[in-house]
């Protein structure tokens, strides 16, 4: 038999594409490459602008709820923040990592409660290299809760800090968002995580 | 200057685009031309399965708010709904046509109220000749509600009913949802109008 499956891509902007001319961002990639696995799944991608970890957990249930409530299907959340997290506004970061952790963490009960496997990407680096200190602490921050809540993780900044394609295309971009081979890099990052994720 | 356009897509499952494998819908693909075009813009697609015009009415308002609120950009909504409400269920269509119009018309005044300019595509032909009977009342009646709001309308169940190869992939598909070069053609209905709402 055919799973249905359905799987809400909750975020920031990184979530949405943005920067993709194509208009597939990472979370497309990895949905056509399992389509070609003989997957298809339905793909609801809610990422948004600018929110922070804070903000993503204010809208994101009743969003997935919307979408993932009922029966005859297989439903799943994929969540990737706190890149806005480290972003500095009046010389501190706009959430405290403790604030990022409390929301993550209401995000994992949630998800647990509404019976939603839940599969966390983690921010991934930017441009500037003070953030993207601040975004490997938070990625310290969010790998322990991940594990704590036995929810796997996707750790991303370390590697994509150190690929050239990332960063160029940061660079070449707004400092934040690649272009099409920088999320082709990220979804190389997060395939095989995924693909077991949808195994298990 | 750059245009920082920012588009809501309000709808169903052909507004989430299901059943292409390349996950780009008619959605993507107008997103993608308009890239080529010049008109870079962030796509935030809230199409949802099985929804009617009146369950699409109840959550559109607070989805399009989270992503299109705040200054220093312009926020545009494209609406389509409808197919779902023409699906009969113990021998009655989902939502009467009245009550199709009646939640339009709430969706169209509420984007009045934020200051959202709308473009509303109208709801495509399905593998069903009874219900695309259903489906092109409610087209007109859509057209009606539309002029009489000033909006710009996109009729497309009689030129894809038509259509070989959208009937086509609905054959081989669910009945409901084409593939990829089905989505294309409804994209090629849409594009001069979208093009058109764009630059006005």
């Amino acid at each position: 038999m055919t799973r249905d499956l359905r799987v809400c891509f909750v975020g920031d902007s990184l979530v949405a594409g943005v920067g993709d001319p194509g208009h597939l961002g990472w979370v497309g990639r990895l949905a056509v490459g399992s389509e070609r696995d003989g997957l298809p799944l339905t793909r609801y991608v809610l990422g948004v602008r600018r929110q922070t970890t804070a903000e993503v957990a204010e809208r994101w249930a009743a969003e997935c709820r919307v979408r993932l409530a009922g029966g005859g299907w297989e439903s799943r959340v994929v969540l990737s923040t706190g890149v806005n997290d480290t972003t500095e506004e009046d010389g501190a970061p706009r959430l405290a990592p403790q604030e990022s952790v409390a929301a993550l963490t209401r995000m994992l009960a949630g998800a647990a409660d509404a019976g939603w496997p839940v599969l966390v990407v983690g921010p991934p680096a930017v441009a500037d290299a003070a953030q993207n200190d601040r975004i490997a602490d938070l990625d310290d921050r969010f790998t322990r809760v991940c594990a704590e809540h036995d929810v796997p993780y996707v750790p991303v900044v370390t590697a994509l800090a150190a690929d050239p394609t990332w960063m160029a295309e940061l660079a070449v971009g707004d400092g934040a968002h690649p272009g099409a081979d920088g999320y082709a890099v990220l979804a190389g990052l997060v395939r095989p995580h995924w693909q077991r994720w949808l195994a298990g």
